[in-house]
């Protein structure tokens, strides 16, 4: 007869190896469902890529740009398919994430300049408040790594707004040469020059913290510096609440991707780019697994605008949606966007109405952060979305151009006001305006508005009491040296 | 002490119970990879929709239509993105699939008419061997369930054409009133008009083997009562080999759904069709669980031909390829294309080029069953890339409209010699052809056939050579009572 402990060996084995058969078994599962009785995440990570387009990703219809990572993290996470930013090009949409506000209430936004430029003596004001500032209320650890924008001199970087930590390029990596940038006009046909093939052209700085410590910056290998750098900084703030702004500067122009990447997408170089950025994501959640920190970490993973058109092959693509970059059509603003949270967000779609201001108001609650009450935040709460399956709060969506309302979404239905080209000075304007329905008509194709001035009756109500409320902030993007303003 | 019966109690309780455990987590689980040593899948499933585009499904990147099954069944194993149809319309599209052959060579396509319709003579030729031919060699039971749509005579039906069951309709849900088919002109007025808002316009019959039982058949419950025909079949045949060709007849318009759809989706009734065959995917799937049977079918799923755009919101969409059904552009014969075989087809998204004829080849291999070698049969064996994760055979794709060569891709490249709009009459011939990199470019945006004489030449080659053997067959699609030729 075996003895007492041979059976609890056996039974002591059985367990454990259970243990690991499960363990593996459940690894490339979905995630399980959200409860209210879990904790809250606790670390954030927003990864933004710049000027990819709603239709770049695999998951996202993308027939030839491969991304595995992405895909997965759509699959384990929320695929949101009405996501939006703040505004259709670089500086507006990345203060708009940062501070929840749209960018005419903080001036970061005109219609003189589009962007920030290299010789731009303004930024982001010390006076906002972003969600770097938020975190750190709460005893966060906070980097940005990547691409900033909001202001290159030393009072407009990451680090006076709320991030102990800032490694990256302080405006967009095609700037700098700054003279094609006189008029939009020369940019284009710098653009199609042979000077832009000679990579010395684009002398962009990369800096750590206020320092500048490459100059130009070394293209091939920044989104993999980023990665590496970003990494670090996970493994570094293990310990403790951590929030992460990880901005890609890439697939803005130039395109650039490291040797690993490099010609090996069917996509050509714009699908190595993109393949190189879905690589790094993967990487982040890998090293979030490693250290123990997928439980307690919402990941966002999202773009600035949509995809720079006029660049032929070396931009984008919007998918089904119409128009791109620049634009106030829904490819200008609409966004791929996945949240990712194992533990804590339920694999689903998500059709309703979210936007990059949104994240501001969410985690601010999430780690109990007032929400600032002396000025007026756009952002809502989207927890009820993300943790508990319920409808959003969201029902409408403004759709600037510098200070001025082109469209506005209110549910399903968008009207367009004015509408112009992208980079274009064909401004038309609409009255009644254009009317479609977005749900029904995602490509913006069948004007309804004959049928439905119920409808337009509504959303101009709505922006009659949105303007009511308005108080623009000063144009901070018109000062520049030399008084060289463009439009680009 | 305790006894050995109590230590054994328990170990056998943790083997069940870790059993019981392991299957629940496994279950939303990736597939296992396939093997070499696995034994063949032996049941095959087609099911095909009808004028639904490439930008229809969730995983596709619609925005608002929710297909989760069919992105679950993409994920759990191949996504294909360069799948193509054998002709923009429907008869040729599916003569195709049935037969592994171009449409031109068995008379199913036609300069005078480009489909079937309900006062037409002929239809598949009676020597046509198809899919269902070659699996009945093999000892198949065999169903085709929902649209035909090859000739609604008695010698022309499927039970004519090697299939043991039929349930469908004999062709598009939209003819009978013929009346208004007499020209595309008549047709696309009518479908303007409020006649086509009564249901009863639509009479087209419900045949069961070769007898109506239902007309006008009723459309709103019957992808319904298609799914229902299939799981039934499965059922019955669970213990054989079966051969399904499940082709439903939606979302071709005029739209219909059922009381558990209707009004449900954001995307309107569109929508609401295509959730309720997603549904109806997922009701197949589950019920080749239910009977043992996932482990060893191959399930495909994809549809006849582009989105009818000219319908507006009723029509679907191309996502982001250019134009629909009835044109040579990608979006009228790049389609959606699942493979799904849990134990046999490891998860992967496939960008190798594709079509509905290879099913012929692929199946009839895999079953042992000769390819017919007294005829020219189109099709290539896929199985390298469904079983083995091998590159594809496929090199070329023939974008015939009628009996005339529009386009042919080479590997990443596509050459127009001839486009035309869908449904219109101008005709525009190029020399040197359009040229497109459909890698680069998935929406023929850019022409760079300046650029590229020599892939041209080698384009021009492989015509050369198509053509040399080139036997067209004689036009069934003309043979009409009255002589009402149209060409819609």
């Amino acid at each position: 007869m075996k003895t007492q402990a041979f059976y609890l060996k056996i039974i002591s084995t059985l367990l454990a190896v259970g243990s690991i058969v499960l363990w593996n078994a459940c690894t490339p599962s979905h995630a399980a469902p959200a409860s209210p009785g879990n904790a809250k995440p606790y670390n954030f990570i927003i990864i933004f890529a710049d000027d990819m387009g709603y239709g770049d990703l695999g998951v996202y219809g993308h027939p030839t740009i491969r991304t595995p990572h992405l895909d997965q993290m759509a699959v384990e996470g929320q695929k949101w398919t009405n996501f939006y930013v703040g505004a259709s090009v670089c500086t507006p949409s990345r203060a708009a994430l940062l501070t929840g506000r749209l960018p005419v209430r903080n001036g970061m936004t005109s219609s003189v300049n589009r962007v920030l430029f290299p010789d731009s003596q303004r930024g982001l004001p010390e006076s906002e408040v972003t969600i770097a500032d938020q975190m750190k209320k709460a005893g966060y650890a906070t980097a940005c790594i990547g691409k900033w924008h909001l202001g290159h001199k030393q009072q407009y970087l990451p680090t006076s707004h709320g991030f102990d930590y800032y490694y990256g390029i302080p405006y967009s990596n095609d700037m700098d040469n700054i003279i094609p940038f006189r008029s939009p006009t020369g940019y284009f046909e710098f653009w199609k020059s042979e000077a832009r093939k000679d990579i010395n052209t684009f002398n962009v700085p990369l800096m750590r913290n206020t320092e500048i410590i490459e100059r130009p910056a070394e293209q091939h290998t920044i989104t993999r510096r980023y990665t590496e750098e970003s990494i670090n900084f996970i493994k570094n703030n293990k310990n403790k609440s951590f929030f992460l702004y990880l901005a890609y500067n890439l697939p803005h122009v130039p395109l650039f991707a490291s040797q690993d990447f490099e010609g090996k997408s069917p996509r050509g170089l714009y699908g190595d780019v993109v393949e190189e950025i879905d690589d790094s994501v993967g990487k982040i959640l890998a090293s979030l697994k490693e250290n123990g920190l997928d439980n307690n970490t919402v990941v966002v993973f999202t773009s600035d605008n949509g995809p720079w058109l006029v660049m032929n092959e070396e931009g984008g693509s919007a998918g089904l949606l119409r128009d791109g970059k620049g634009s106030t059509w829904e490819g200008g603003m609409r966004e791929p966007c996945i949240f990712w949270s194992p533990k804590h967000i339920k694999p689903a779609v998500i059709t309703d109405i979210g936007t990059t201001m949104d994240l501001f108001t969410t985690f601010s609650n999430l780690v109990g952060v007032p929400i600032p009450n002396d000025r007026v935040i756009d952002g809502l709460d989207l927890s009820s979305v993300l943790f508990e399956g319920k409808a959003g709060p969201r029902k409408d969506m403004f759709y600037y151009r510098g200070d001025k309302i082109y469209a506005v979404r209110v549910g399903d239905y968008k009207a367009h006001f004015i509408t112009q080209d992208p980079y274009g000075p064909n401004i038309e304007e609409h009255d009644p305006p254009l009317l479609y329905n977005l749900n029904v008509d995602p490509s913006e194709k069948y004007d309804i508005a004959a049928d439905h001035p119920d409808i337009i009756q509504q959303i101009n109500e709505v922006v009659k009491a949105h303007n009511a409320k308005m108080v623009k902030g000063e144009d901070q993007l018109q000062y520049r040296d030399n008084n060289s303003n463009t439009n680009k």
